[in-house]
């Protein structure tokens, strides 16, 4: 009995439509990077588990998927023993962070620092799946890490506002620092309590300012620290004015003044930049508090009601696991998945995207189809795809090929065409028809290019 | 301890200078693949393991990677009670043909046909890895499925002309026919031994017409048969004229008459087509005679030592084995690694390739930089690939950066160019240098494009 085909839970085929979606979304990504100096990189989908594990919490082990040694180490096992380093020692990527690691301490003497790179691969999670959570999908990100300069967070900032200008979304670019949140808990005396300071500023919006202090103490901390945070739970103006009223409070943190020396000078460097998204210092991004030692980003669609669609920020020790310490790095990660949910709500995707084929050659027999060959060959020599149908069949079947691939130009050459040493032309979607020389094709391309 | 970065045997990192050579072969094709309505599709890496076994015979069973049920699973499994099916369900990609034929039977209803697809996207093999040959590598395949016509074998013949022509790389295409073959057999009476007088013929070059003659007889072919087969074996001339050779000795079998039919049809239409590359009938090309029922497709490079690069051929039941027959294709494979190969041990890469990035902006301080930041913002909008060194450092160090990284231009603005409103630039290859004012963003682009 034939087999039932289907795909493993949490994965997915991408057809033609998709990947002309996808590689839109993907190659507009590139192009930015490009102006940019980024260089692409790629890792293996396998990497040695001793290089995964660890290296994403408890969770994380849980989450990877392993690899079983090869046919014959398999057939041998004694599944007695221990089983782990015997059965498996590779594991699927899991993100392109602890790759991107891996590689930069392994090719340390080819890279020139600072290195620019960006990557756009799959990873694998062993996840439950559910709507918009997959066992396999893309990540794309793109980091420079042995520079400390606020230049670098400048320029993922241009990034972001220029992918996104190009995909036509609004977007808010908020940042944080985790030095600024940092500094918080220092002068009111918590220097423990970051995560829970973040998170009840988080729920200012939906809580309000009494509940966000009362959870606060209901934390540990007292009423004159919450006193103290307070200009920051109220904070409000632009920027500039934002940065100077925690500036007022935070003269007894010198980790707090020095993030926000830095919020400043990227400030100062957004402005001078011209950036034409929103933005905004937002206290409450809590993302990566565990790993994140600067700034903090994260991108939210504007006009679209979805998660985060990018976020990152800057990390001082990436790869310092794998031995080589002290190299500061920052980087944002575009969520592709995402974004292509909030292309198709909005409707974004550009229209020519949906067929490559611009024109097919009816085929109408075999001597007619010796007549089309050389005038296929000689379109596509100038750069436009087209199809000549294989089989000699029906027309009507020939004409379903079209619509199914929205392809917008039809030829039938017939008898009459091929005697005459003519190319008739339909515009499938205007159904204006044209005759040419099978020699002008400039004519025929103006046509097709109307 | 830190741990020593590595990655599994067989595998491999792409950095920056690789990762553009690889991109520069794969977009070639792709952009040819696209003026002939080809569309891209993607699978996911794990494909269930009832896909994949059984499908490449006992060696392929055993060098299929295994993923092992994730974390959960794996706990609690009775390692003493059989294990395949509990521990595993999902193996990772072994080639593009079984993924293609899942995703035809799966999406059928969804597809147009006949379906032209291609698919670039890596494979595992659990092999003994050794020069040339990984464990993970991509293959990039191109078919059409459902329909029989020889239409497709040309568009097949002018893809890998074009994609060569392309990458400048001189080839010979080598066709043969299936069912010739079997014609072959037949008519010498013995049809079961396809296979081994298609392996003598391929060792006339070696051991000389005597030599083979006497292996087919060693086979079990009598003398009779052998002597039928004496006009073949010392095939020359055109194609037209080894078709006509053949054909005054196939008349006893219909199967070998279809094949010369083919191959007479395919050599018209690529004759009308006009392909640049050699393309020569080859009884010797023995590829894939297990599954191949028509066209049998070889390309090797002319002037480079090395396999063939590029094969394929037609098959008449991919997708049965998933309960769609009588789906006929032909399709081919373009070898990547060794096609990368060619055009290195014929430097044919082309020279702009090493560096993406055009130009770097020297940081030579704070103020300076803030004064850079709108001119490189401004030379990206232009589609300019511009770097501003994040980092305000000695100045040699920075010429170092530009050099690794094989910039060609660089830009030093200091104080005076500051306060003048000059952007200064350097040609790092000739030398040249010139002035212009920072507005002058024409004059910039000209000198970075001269």
């Amino acid at each position: 009995m034939a087999q039932k085909p289907s795909i493993p839970k949490g994965t997915r085929d991408f057809g033609q439509q998709e990947m002309a979606e996808r590689n839109y979304i993907f190659d507009t990504i590139r192009s930015v990077f490009r102006t940019y100096g980024y260089s692409q990189i790629e890792t293996p989908a396998m990497e040695n588990l001793s290089t995964l594990m660890g290296k994403y919490g408890e969770e994380g082990d849980k989450l990877l998927y392993r690899i079983l040694n090869s046919g014959d180490a398999f057939a041998e096992v004694d599944f007695d023993k221990a089983l782990a380093p015997q059965v498996c020692e590779k594991g699927l990527r899991y993100d392109l962070t602890v790759p991107f690691a891996r590689f930069v301490v392994q090719h340390q003497n080819e890279i020139a620092f600072p290195f620019k790179r960006y990557q756009i691969q799959p990873v694998w999670r062993a996840d439950r799946p559910q709507k918009g959570r997959y066992r396999e999908f893309y990540q794309c990100d793109v980091d420079v890490i042995g520079s400390k300069s606020q230049i670098n967070e400048l320029e993922l900032v241009q990034i972001v506002d220029k992918v996104f200008t190009l995909l036509d979304v609004n977007v808010i670019i908020k940042i944080n620092n985790r030095k600024v949140l940092t500094g918080l808990a220092e002068i009111c005396g918590h220097p423990d309590k970051v995560v829970d300071i973040t998170v009840a500023i988080d729920k200012l919006d939906k809580i309000g300012l009494q509940a966000v202090k009362e959870e606060m103490m209901s934390k540990g901390l007292d009423e004159k620290s919450v006193g103290m945070l307070e200009p920051v739970l109220t904070l409000s103006g632009s920027n500039k004015e934002k940065i100077a009223t925690m500036r007022s409070i935070m003269a007894g943190s010198e980790t707090g003044m020095r993030g926000l020396d830095e919020l400043e000078e990227l400030f100062g460097f957004i402005e001078s930049a011209g950036i034409s998204s929103t933005v905004e210092i937002d206290l409450s991004l809590a993302r990566g508090l565990n790993y994140y030692t600067g700034a903090i980003f994260e991108v939210k669609a504007a006009d679209f009601q979805i998660g985060s669609i990018c976020g990152g920020g800057r990390y001082d020790n990436l790869t310092g696991i794998f031995g080589l310490p002290d190299m500061s790095g920052v980087g944002v990660s575009f969520g592709a998945d995402r974004i292509y949910d909030v292309l198709k709500g909005l409707d974004k995707f550009p229209a020519g995207l949906r067929s490559s084929t611009e024109i097919l050659f009816a085929n109408m027999g075999s001597d007619e189809t010796a007549y089309i060959i050389p005038i296929a060959a000689a379109l596509r020599g100038r750069g436009i795809a087209v199809e000549v149908y294989p089989d000699s069949c029906k027309l009507k079947k020939q004409f379903d090929y079209a619509d199914r691939k929205a392809i917008p130009f039809l030829s039938i050459c017939g008898g009459d065409e091929v005697a005459a040493g003519k190319v008739q032309l339909k515009n499938l979607n205007s159904g204006v028809q044209e005759t040419f020389s099978k020699d002008d094709l400039d004519g025929i391309i103006c046509f097709l290019k109307k």
